[in-house]
């Protein structure tokens, strides 16, 4: 599954939206309509954000200056503000327009073509790390999330792979249900049993003993180690630690934000609380119910057993900085 | 709001299954059929289907004989098999039953009053307890799934009214919703000031100090202290502790089982996976998947700092035995 398509002159994006039910195929032409897809959540994932956006810049870089183009940038920064990758690609980008204005959409096909990679091995990475038996992800980390095979939807694939891991619990992720209906796709495409569970159910299974591992992705990490990742992610943390399961968590280095020093200066988007109000357009709770929506929620590093990138495991304590510099 | 009427030759329930966007009466004239409503929720909390039990019996009292009634009654008891409360009512009724038949409809309507009681005294008790500041609560505790005011839901509003709760959190209970659809619709017809949440989102509100207690219902309380309560409750209650945050469990006497000695004994009701699958009979996740479908967790008593009942409050270390016996 690729669910963006770099053709020159437009962009295929896939629209997740409308997963598993139908495939939907959108026509992107500009920056700014990108920007718009990616805060309506069209297309998410942070490694797969911060792919879009590159090619989004490549689209404009050969109608319009430096200028208009960091203007544009700047759209698309600011489309979502956790995940890191979005704010990481645009930098790139505008260096390299900088630099050599001719070559950007070889340099935004680079950037996708080194996810896909990052992908593999992160997959190699954490497949060596996991305990044998179940593992259990929240929201989707896959192939529709980024530019391969996923970041902790890699390492589950790859220890199926290995025979590490004979079965998935997939968290439904609300109240975008990413689990439900992408993680879960992908999974049943790729032939990886699993189970769905709610959010709320993960906590019985790991206090059950069924639970060998947790992996999740990551759309930002600050330099201490805290993880911002989808709402939940924090609970599930907690849970496993009280339940001495091991807690990974899988990122390009593109998630990694070591001019943060902690996760409490990661910006946390609230979006539209009718995402939590309604279902498929149908209220669930009372008219004039008020709801609080965060996207996003940071888990602080104790909590982490390694973060995985594809250039080395990280291990506690944490310190980007100098991870980075020994890169 | 009454979910439940008794009428003599028939009982009229409310369906919870189409709350809040419609209220539909269910004319009940068999204990037969009130097992059936129960099983597929038409009518749920650990109280409530107490009740409805004890109506049940009394409905068909005048028609049968004993062994008849003691049939019906173990269609009854295994209807749910979390809940203690309709196992206790039904042996309460088929006691009655046997000592003094002609009384049974008084011996339900003593057990619905002796609940409203229950409610009011367990509000009392548990929102002098209550540290003053937002309460999170989970699932439905409150005139829908009780007798009387609620159980944890008294004790939210006994604390609203006494100005020690200005704000409620709600988690909205998936799969069922009771949390969305239920308690949403009791706090905005109390008019006290809420959030809805997903189930999620708690973690991370309590991570961020904005939760001052949580206080939740219970299906069944071993003789430890340990409590079967809706699926997600365990998770709250490490995620409480783990913030420093009150955990309260709020239950009448009928929903202590001191026969058993820990949680472990508790029977968690897997209920159909279809209803994590769909929603309002819309797909969630791609054709085929595998799901499951615990209604209720264990909560070890280790992380409950106390358990509020009609007849006082409960500290650890709980001993149900000896609490019991002195009352």
């Amino acid at each position: 599954m690729e669910p963006i398509r770099f053709r020159g002159d437009h962009i295929l994006v896939l629209d997740q939206r409308k997963l598993p039910l139908e495939s939907v195929w959108i026509s992107v032409e500009s920056a700014e309509e990108m920007a718009r897809l990616i805060q309506e959540m069209a297309l998410r994932g942070a490694p797969l954000i911060g792919i879009a956006a590159a090619y989004a810049l490549a689209l404009e870089g050969g109608k319009h200056g430096l200028t208009r183009l960091e203007e544009m940038g700047e759209k698309l920064r600011s489309a979502r503000p956790t995940a890191v990758n979005l704010s990481w690609a645009v930098s790139r980008m505008l260096k390299h327009a900088r630099e050599s204005p001719a070559t950007l959409a070889e340099e935004a096909l680079r950037i996708h073509e080194e996810d896909r990679r990052a992908c593999a091995r992160i997959g190699e990475l954490g497949a060596a790390l996991l305990t044998p038996g179940p593992l259990l992800t929240h929201c989707n980390t896959g192939s529709l999330a980024t530019g391969g095979e996923g970041t902790a939807y890699a390492i589950l694939k790859e220890g199926f792979r290995r025979g590490k891991v004979p079965h998935v619990y997939v968290c439904e992720s609300r109240p975008y249900l990413q689990g439900a209906r992408l993680t879960a796709y992908e999974l049943r495409e790729d032939g990886i049993p699993f189970a769905l569970i709610t959010d709320s159910t993960a906590g019985y299974l790991m206090a059950s003993g069924k639970v060998a591992s947790v992996a999740v992705g990551a759309d930002r990490v600050a330099a201490n180690g805290d993880v911002a990742n989808k709402i939940g992610t924090y609970a599930l943390a907690v849970l496993a630690r009280e339940n001495g399961i091991p807690f990974l968590v899988a990122a390009p280095t593109s998630s990694l934000d070591p001019l943060l020093p902690t996760g409490q200066s990661i910006p946390i988007e609230e979006r539209n609380p009718d995402e939590v109000l309604q279902f498929m357009g149908i209220p669930i709770a009372p008219a004039g119910t008020r709801a609080l929506h965060p996207a996003f929620d940071v888990t602080p590093s104790r909590y982490v057993k390694a973060i995985i990138t594809e250039n080395g495991v990280l291990s506690p304590p944490y310190d980007l900085r100098r991870s980075l510099a020994a890169i």
